[in-house]
């Protein structure tokens, strides 16, 4: 199991992803989607559930309509790893031109 | 549209809802669902994620693992109406035995 990754590299990381930043009071990122609507905004939860499921590794989420907070962190590493990063990449991926 | 329901019919509702409780520091319900794992728990979103388009009313909900904290209240009523226990009784039968 890879642990965290180091300020650098997660400067680097942060840095490359978009609107992606670290959260407050927590060793974690975080980023807010902003969706056409509902529908949307839900269609992207099931393509990154799929990839969370595949991964084994789980966002923590919060959907009001058509926004949704994520964060990410690794709880067996206490902190951000390189999944954290893999999986905000995915995020965006998926969400395309809609977020 | 519907309006609040007034303190007896929301007091009502709660005795017959299951984990049911009245929202901190805001005028909503809440209940907190486990699921065995992500999957059940995400498995349960799906489908209350169908309920909530039929119905046009969206809850608001954290899903960490197998957790999902649940929020419900109508916006356009600004508090809990009629809706949200219609919409709290689909949650507790679309779980099923698994919350």
């Amino acid at each position: 199991m890879a642990g965290k990754i180091d300020a650098a590299a997660r400067a680097a990381a942060l840095k490359d992803l978009k609107g992606w930043q670290d959260a407050e009071e927590r060793d974690a990122i975080t980023k807010t989607y902003q969706f056409k609507d509902f529908t949307a905004a839900f269609a992207w939860m099931k393509a990154v559930a799929q990839v969370a499921e595949r991964m084994d590794h789980h966002p923590e989420w919060r959907n009001v309509y058509r926004t949704v907070e994520v964060v990410l962190t690794s709880h067996d590493a206490d902190g951000v790893t390189q999944r954290d990063v893999t999986m905000a990449r995915e995020m965006d991926r998926l969400a395309g031109a809609q977020a």
